[in-house]
């Protein structure tokens, strides 16, 4: 992975930055920002990080996650520099309608769009943690204890703790220097996956029993009762999706949340060739070939006859 | 980690090896033997794997795994070195009886028995696939695609995918070698984590459903009827203790699986100081500070009310 120069000079010229991230942060966005904004902070720069939505309870262990501000201030008038991370567009860090006089992108996703005066985007890199580790090397910058902790937070959250097939031995190469520079694996996962508030608990158990198989597609509904007999919400429901793929017969699991009273939103995770993509853009939703989701409103019985129907149509033939 | 320079001569002198690990093997102790097999066989050496137990079925996408035999034949007329892998005494091996004039243990569990000619015992090695590891490197044999899988897969096992705090920069950095050698980090996974088949989710879900929590700790319960009902076996039941730690505020997390009629096997896992192995001691069982067990004849209610009364006991005070 090679840092591209021009980034490197403009971060050592620039005095005054605006770092910015997706909404709904997970671990990898926030991770990055936070990271790179000590790194920026060390070499005595001015650095902001915007964040319209609050930082999730489980990633508030973050050290200098407090440092994340929902509104930008009067900053747009000392004119910083714009670094967008973990994300390619202003809308998704919901930032559209300010003008940046100078902006960088710094990502690992599909891009979107061609904003960015200096682009990075590494489509193969595991994690944007991973792209601002070698940026932070590549400054000369030494990675402190705060640093490693962020960093390997964000890679964590998106190789699912090196589950995933994006675990290269990049990835673990990284890590084992984080874990140098004073990150601490077992806490991390602690804060990660073993801190769940009961209700969260209780809410998966309600969800697990109205898992439905047919084949190969596993679907579970959430209904609006279900929310608030146990207290919880959506965000609560992160990864719930996926609990169904454990099982070795399901190629396509489907979560169903209820929004309001006949409305839902439709979560879809595959394996392998399964492509729910087609699905979610068939519902005029949006997604990868594994992951991909789309808003519905119809009755409950008959999104599971078309959701099981349109499963099966995306199947791998065998 | 420093290799002995007697095992490294042993392994070049001798021609016969006897290799052998636990009872009820897990990946680390197939992993390990499968992988020094291959090593010593890549040297011309003839090699035997003892193994009592069959291989669990989520554990046979291991290369090699067919090796493992549950009997001896006419081995020991031709006195093999016997290598015990992943344990230190004969009995754990099933090997209790015999007669070997030569023997190594290689291990990282704190030593039961003074068992072993040559003792290789690492008690902070994450696994002893990791030990195995640097043997083999220290043999000057390269780690083949199968090796490094059957490596990466002991090392997986015993850090949870590296989220257990023994999860060092060592075991990162070996794994990054490993996945450099060949190891599939996302296929392994998928091997270990969504190959479950249907009634052991359901089985799960059974168990979720009895869940009680009094203060910090959670118990569940499976009754011979939840076994039949589902299809399944003890084996199934492997992790289900755990979940339940997935709750901030539960410390101790216990499965209680009745084996007959009246009869019930108690299973205890902890976070930090609460020593379930005092709970465990007291009944008779075993163990370690954060997962212990024992067996005990009672009936249920009874059982319940004792272990709420014992975890209570060992939790810390605050």
């Amino acid at each position: 992975m090679k840092v591209p120069k021009s980034l490197i000079s403009a971060l050592r010229k620039e005095q005054v930055f605006l770092l910015a991230t997706h909404i709904s942060p997970d671990g990898d966005a926030l991770g990055s920002c936070l990271a790179l904004a000590e790194a920026l902070e060390s070499l005595g720069k001015k650095v902001h990080i915007f964040e319209r939505d609050p930082v999730p309870e489980r990633y508030r262990f973050m050290p200098g996650q407090k440092k994340c501000k929902s509104t930008l201030g009067n900053l747009l008038k000392i004119d910083p520099l714009l670094i967008l991370l973990d994300c390619n567009s202003p809308e998704r860090a919901a930032l559209e309608g300010y003008t940046f006089n100078k902006s960088v992108v710094i990502d690992h996703h599909e891009t979107e769009s061609p904003f960015g005066d200096i682009r990075w985007i590494e489509r193969a890199a595991a994690a944007t943690g991973l792209m601002v580790f070698y940026l932070i090397e590549a400054l000369h910058i030494r990675i402190t204890k705060s640093m490693a902790t962020n960093i390997y937070t964000a890679i964590a959250v998106d190789t699912g703790t090196f589950r995933y097939s994006n675990t290269s031995s990049d990835v673990l190469r990284v890590s084992a220097e984080l874990v140098e520079a004073g990150a601490h694996p077992g806490d991390i996962s602690e804060h990660l996956y073993e801190r769940w508030k009961k209700n969260r608990f209780d809410l998966l158990n309600l969800c697990l029993g109205t898992l439905e198989i047919r084949g190969a597609i596993a679907l579970m509904h959430i209904t609006r009762d279900m929310f608030e007999m146990t207290g919880t919400v959506e965000a609560d429901t992160e990864n719930f999706a996926n609990v169904p793929r454990t099982i070795e017969s399901v190629v396509i699991s489907v979560l169903i949340r209820e929004t309001d009273n006949g409305r839902w939103k439709v979560s879809m995770r595959s394996k392998g060739q399964a492509n729910v993509a087609k699905i979610a853009a068939f519902y005029g939703g949006g997604g990868h070939r594994n992951a991909a989701g789309f808003r519905i409103k119809t009755d409950l019985p008959t999104l599971k006859m078309k959701l099981f129907a349109a499963g099966n149509s995306v199947l791998p033939k065998t």
